[in-house]
Order: structure tokens, then C-alpha cells, then sequence
């Protein structure tokens, strides 16, 4: 069982922490709209709980689950309340017409997190790759991550097994950068090739 | 029906050459070692005939089909004999430890090969998500590929069918850069994730 902490509640939060729930995980959301997360939790119910933004989050794992632009003034605003905590950055950073990204060359939205984080917290990437209107149908999804501190993945690899998902490590954060344009490549797929935004990633194993 | 040259006589061309033929495509290999081009027009029957390495080749599309860092020479010795010719750019432009690429960012191979390819020409990118390895097995696989010129999409995608694989379309030219990403992903994911190199990318659609 993983305790794991939301900051965010749009619909990634609602979709990853449905999941959650249902695997058993201890959920706490977090959002500046007290109301909001309130209402949430109760739609959830299984004793998820609501946490105060800003304060340290119950969970060991924390879902980062608000929009790249937010992510790092958000993780900047936390500030030492992330101490030691593992941190998923979930989010796409492609640009308004999804065919580049916003973030500079060389580097990734879940790098420039990590350089926010605190000292002790650890970033891993993951779920940006997976649709959230995905997340909540009923289809065998892949799960690929990124990140550097191998306690953190192997964290974040049980979680995401909870889900009820494949966990797939690609690597190190540097990894991030592909992860993280598989957005704009998904979204390309889904208005050329697809012709449908109702489509998943997956890695076909064999050997 | 199509009509192929190869320029270049590695696994790829033998996985993708092999798949032409048993698709009922036109094949031309071309290198510059003519005794091993003709043993592989040997090996694959069918017609498959040996074009000169600088000429112009028979196909109506070019399967460039060289590591990356031969590509943009053996594009700008070719110069106006590809003169309108639709030119398959398959190559992985990762680095040494695979974790990042060689181009320069903002751009891409394809780019790169694009700014070298005579008037007329025109890139489109593929298979460079899928191993060779894994081409030459019966299993269902998909192959993106990503384009500015229409007609020359929709000749690449009849290809990629003849094939018995699934074209789809990611968008223009300027998804290469993310396509290329997926290379230094699967061979991640070959070291990290799944433990393999027999792995292939799929996506599903839905609805």
C-alpha cells in the first residue's frame, strides 16, 4: 500500500486517484479550493483525506498533478514541506499548437522541478504519457517513468502496480525529455493517424 | 504495388526489403559494395534487382537506409539524382549512451536531411521506432511516421501497409524530433524496464 499525496485536483488527480483508491493506497488531495478537495474526497470516499496547500503532505509519494506552468512555482512555494518526499511530475509541457515543447533545449519540465525540489526530495516522471480520460477506462495501460534516486522509482513502481497499470522504467530524468515528447507525438497521433483521442501507449514485450 | 530502392545494405534493409518483396513490392538495393548488394538481391528473389551507388534510382520512393551520421553525405553525393523522389529517412540519431541525440536541438535528422535533399524531394520519417530485429518477427506492428508533403504521406503509408504493418501518421516533418526521441526510450526501456530487447512500441486505439 502506498500513501500518496495529490497536489491539484483536476482531472488527472481525479482519474489517478480513483485507482488509487481502489488499489488500496491511502489518498490525500490537496488544492488551494478547500471546497473543492472536499467534495473530491467524498466522491472518492475510502477515507481519502484533505490536506492544507502549502502545509508538509501526509503521503510519502506526492502526485504534482497541476499544469507545467504551475509546476515549478508550486514546488518553489513548498519549498522544504516536500523535504524527502517523493515527487511525480505527471505533467506535459508541449506548446500551444502540441507539435513542440515550452520548456528550453537540453533540458525537461521534470528536470527544471527537480532543480526547484528541495534537498532529500526526489523527482520521478511518469503518467504524462497516458491520457487521463484513458486512465479511467477499463484497458491494460503502460505506465513508462523516468528518474534518477532507485529507491524513488522502485516507489513509484509499486504505486503505479496498485493502479492496476504496467510500470515501465525508461531510465534516468534525462529520460524525461522523451517522456515527455511522447505528449506532442500522442497528441499528433490522435489528429493524424488515430483520428481518435482515444488512444494508448504500449510496449509489447517478448523473449 | 510499390517501388522501392534501398540505398544502403544493413539489417534494416534486409528486415524491410524482405517484407517488400513478400508484399509484392518492386525492390532495388544499392550500396556502394555491388558484390553485396547482388548476394542480397540473390537472397531475396522475386526480381529484386542491384542499382549503382550515386545513380538514380529506380524507386519512386528511397529507403535511406544508412546510420545517421552517413545520411546527410550520402544525401548531398546523391544531390539532384533524388530530384523528386520520396525519400524515407528510417535513421536513429542517438548518441553514444543512447540517452540523448547527436542533432542539434530545434531540429532534427529528418530536418537535417531535408535541408540537404535536392528540389522536388521530399522526407518523410519512419521505422525508426521499430528494431530491425523485431521487423523480421511475425508479430503486429506499428510504424509512425511523420511528414509535410501530402502525396508523399499517403505513397509512405500504401508502403508501410503493403508491408503487413499499420502506418500512422503523426503529423509534419517537425514530430521527427519526437520520433527520434523514441529511440533512446526503447533502448532505455530494453535496459531498464523491460529487460529486453525484443520490445515494440504499439498504440491503441479505441472508439
Amino acid at each position: 500500500m502506498s500513501s500518496i499525496s495529490f497536489i491539484g485536483l483536476g482531472g488527472m488527480t481525479h482519474a489517478i486517484a480513483s485507482r488509487a483508491v481502489a488499489g488500496g493506497d491511502s489518498v490525500e488531495l490537496i488544492g488551494r479550493d478547500a471546497a473543492k478537495a472536499k467534495g473530491l474526497a467524498a466522491e472518492l470516499g475510502a477515507g481519502a483525506t484533505v490536506g492544507t496547500f502549502g502545509a508538509v503532505p501526509v503521503g510519502d509519494i506526492v502526485v504534482l498533478a497541476v499544469p507545467y506552468t504551475s509546476a515549478v512555482p508550486v514546488v518553489a512555494q513548498y519549498g522544504d514541506a516536500l523535504a524527502g518526499k517523493v515527487i511525480i511530475d505527471i505533467s506535459n509541457t508541449f506548446d500551444a499548437d502540441a507539435t513542440g515543447v515550452v520548456t528550453p533545449e537540453g533540458t525537461s519540465g521534470a528536470q527544471e522541478i527537480a532543480k526547484t525540489a528541495p534537498a532529500g526530495a526526489h523527482v520521478v516522471k511518469a503518467f504524462n504519457t497516458v491520457f487521463g480520460h484513458v486512465l479511467v477506462q477499463e484497458r491494460p495501460l503502460d505506465v513508462l517513468f523516468a528518474g534518477d534516486d532507485a529507491q524513488a522509482k522502485a516507489d513509484v513502481s509499486a504505486f503505479i502496480a496498485s493502479l492496476g497499470l504496467r510500470p515501465l522504467d525508461v531510465g534516468g530524468l534525462e529520460m524525461a525529455r522523451w517522456l515527455e515528447g511522447i505528449g506532442p507525438l500522442l497528441m499528433g497521433l490522435a489528429r493524424n493517424g488515430a483520428g481518435t483521442f482515444d488512444i494508448a501507449l504500449g510496449v509489447d514485450l517478448r523473449g
